[in-house]
């Protein structure tokens, strides 16, 4: 099978695609622009989504469920997010399908059932769910309101990458209330930090927290925080945003409350969201040429056992040790497996889960067995060891945080090595070309400038790093002063 | 709160709204036949998806994602599957917006952006898996496949009814494609039985095992089986369905397999789904006047602490008892919450956690606490109780199966109060007027027959029930020879 992945070296783009379909996580489908995410996919999907979703509650969040379209009246509300998201929404006009008389087999669009107001599909649902906030909130005792909904969206992508980019994807979006400014800072502050913790201990991924320049701003936010990854080939990763809305939706659909004095205001807001884009940062951060390899907090596989035997009576033999080694595993809360189908050879069994990123292979064979060993190698690192039967589960277990650990620690090196500074404008196109990585540079920040350097490298401002040093020096572009450097790179 | 209700007596259907909306489930939105699903009632479908999603990974299915659009050609693949959902499905057929010339705080379709081919917006996903289906499977070794979806779908209804019939709703899909007929039957009655053990053990919702009609089969399917529960108001409920769908789909999509002689033949599939329905089939089981009644294995709340307590120093006497008492219940699994809440009277809560059906209230007085006490109230029966708070929290686990068991019961007696036999077209028509649940009739066997049935008293076949009896009768409207009894009811 790892024959069949193009290396990183050769194409890189290719690599990518490559591991994403043969790895199992997911497929092109018959609409163009959406993909299938496969079981493999989608169980990676859950294990994120329910160390999330737990974070959420634990932050005193609840979940909800709001209409997947937004009326055209409403979607136009408020205005810079419906200029954001007009060019590239999917739209209901009709609500019927009817034979076609030319061919009765062939159903056509009835133009008899067209809507009398436009339905579109959510690119996101401030919108739909700021108009329905105005009917749930009238006094400070309703506030905060804090809900989380996971949904599917729709962007219309004209260029499209599996996980990275599709027309649909899966999301969480985050949509608070507050009274008070601070308080909706804080919030937006706060689910920044729940994101990077997950992105750093659940998915091995070291984050840069930054805030966004008003170019790159969430369409309809005041402020856009950011995680920004960095990928094997030195390109960014936006891996979740959150925003704080300011009175920009409470001022469009009208929500205003009371507070303690019976004095009415209009509510803070703020919204966040990471998506199935998180799996492609996944795959990009860790991978190699043999495959996928997946954290394993994470992974929906963490060890599985392959046998070796000759002939049914080893076979037995070795089943019966699994079932018990399975078992102590499975006691452990360790995502264990037993392969012995007999449709396929174990060096075939090997690359297959080498190419799935199973964090933890053990090999029990017939011969180490007699001396109570069994085989287990690392994904990550591809180390082997002989390890005794006695006290496996435990060992696995140890591993597991091991190579978890240690996943992280050599993105962290890596990403560590690809932040540069630059300090002249030849220095900085150098840098881009050599794949560097993030570019920390003084921008003499106006968006005229950002705009500019976008255009001659395709770089972009990736954020402004939280606590940020501050030092005087001049703008990599035009040389006008800048009291701080900034972190470009291309991206994703 | 609760005097806000309608009684049943007075409008079943106000009362039906009024719970959902008052007892914070649902609410209406800003999109036509489209509800907002709020934290409490998303909450208790969370915990029913939760039981599902591992009913179904135990029987060995996985979850995966397809799009939410299909493509018109893929849509009109299988003719009665498209000919049934055609009439009544969102059609997206522009992928952007404009400014309006006349008014640029307004937003227009922009006519350039019409796609080339229409996209339905799922009404049910076996067309889109189907297509895929295409590419994972060629042999054997790829089945059975065992796939299940969890999504929202879109079927435009012109009456729309909180939870029983929303333009959008959420549900989950299988789709599973088989090597043998046979196995591919086994599978549909295998997810049936499945079905009905979540709606009688978790939802307390007795159901009727049986068989659809030709007439009443789902669009595209050789078997529709179903699960059939009966409401308050003698009206039954369609709980879930579970379609044998033969080769038609592996038709449709060309989808064949070699099987172990390298013989080509077409895949046999079944498909198999429970909606956010079941939230309004379960409102309407077990609730009263005085609100909602919630089994306790789904409850999102399974017990509330509210304090009695005159001033501070009491209140925090009581708050310490509750922190005690609230710890104990959750080491033993239960969801449990103190509100001491000082906006609110107990009064006031009691009525609340009655609407919303919170099976077990503890009641904290500062004097029953002096004799060690304190006082526990059923929601399922209104039964109250005094009750030690040594051993408090095994009490409450017991009760909470106690009631979970109770209203299993008495929905099960009034369900079987309510199927009676008719043998002639007068009583079957009394029976109908005095909302007398299931009638059990004979019927001809013939779709006619049933659509005058349907026509004359809007009653429908229900189901053959399975294993049904068979006995010589007559039909009930044409007095043709029959062999069973089929159930008759009017339904939601």
């Amino acid at each position: 099978m790892s024959k069949e992945i193009t290396s990183r070296a050769q194409d890189y783009s290719q690599w990518y695609n490559d591991l994403v379909i043969k790895g199992g996580l997911a497929d092109y489908s018959g609409v163009k622009g959406c993909m299938v995410i496969k079981p493999y996919g989608f169980g990676l999907w859950e294990n994120m989504r329910d160390v999330l979703d737990k974070m959420f509650k634990d932050t005193g969040h609840q979940n909800a469920y709001f209409p997947l379209f937004v009326p055209k009246s409403l979607f136009e509300a408020e205005e810079k997010n419906a200029e954001g998201f007009a060019k590239e929404c999917a739209v209901v006009t009709h609500y019927r399908l009817k034979s076609d008389p030319a061919d009765k087999h062939k159903l056509i669009v009835d133009p008899e059932a067209k809507l009398e107001e436009e339905l579109i599909v959510r690119p996101t649902s401030e919108a739909i769910i700021w108009s329905t906030y105005k009917t749930w909130i009238q006094s400070y005792r309703d506030l905060p309101l804090l809900i989380n909904q996971w949904a599917n969206v729709v962007r219309w992508e004209m260029r499209t990458r599996l996980f990275l980019r599709t027309t649909e994807f899966l999301w969480q979006e985050g949509h608070t209330a507050h009274a008070t400014k601070q308080e909706a800072v804080e919030e937006a502050e706060k689910m920044l930090e729940v994101y990077a913790d997950f992105a750093e201990n659940y998915m091995a991924l070291p984050v840069i927290k930054g805030i966004k320049t008003p170019n790159e701003r969430f369409a309809g936010a005041e402020d856009t925080y950011c995680i920004e990854a960095l990928m094997q080939d030195g390109k960014a990763l936006q891996a979740g945003t959150s925003h704080f809305l300011g009175q920009n939706f409470a001022k469009a659909f009208d929500v205003k409350f009371s507070d303690k004095e019976n004095k009415l205001d209009y509510v803070w807001a703020t919204s966040w969201g990471v998506s199935t884009r998180l799996i492609g940062a996944l795959v990009m951060a860790h991978s190699d040429d043999e495959g996928l390899v997946i954290p394993p907090r994470i992974a929906p596989l963490q060890a599985v056992i392959v046998p070796i035997y000759k002939g049914d009576e080893q076979r037995a033999i070795l089943g019966m040790k699994a079932k018990e080694i399975i078992q102590q595993l499975k006691d452990l809360g360790i995502r264990a497996k037993y392969d012995d189908n007999d449709n396929n050879r174990p060096g075939w069994k090997f690359a297959q889960y080498e190419m799935q990123g199973v964090p933890v292979r053990i090999t029990l064979g017939a011969r180490d067995l007699e001396n109570n060993n069994v085989e287990v190698a690392r994904r990550d690192t591809k180390e082997k060891y002989t390890v005794s039967v006695n006290g496996i589960a435990f060992y696995v277990k140890e591993l597991l945080e091991e190579i978890q650990l240690h996943m992280f620690n050599r993105a962290k090196t890596f990403r560590d090595e690809h932040i540069t500074p630059a300090d002249t404008w030849e220095q900085f196109e150098e840098l881009l070309e050599g794949k560097a990585g993030f570019i920390a540079a003084h921008w003499d920040g106006t968006g005229e400038t950002e705009d500019k350097i976008k255009e001659l490298t395709k770089a972009t401002i990736r954020c402004i790093p939280l606590n940020n040093k501050q030092e005087n020096g001049k703008c990599i572009l035009t040389g006008k002063p800048s009291t701080q450097r900034v972190l470009f790179a291309r991206a994703y």
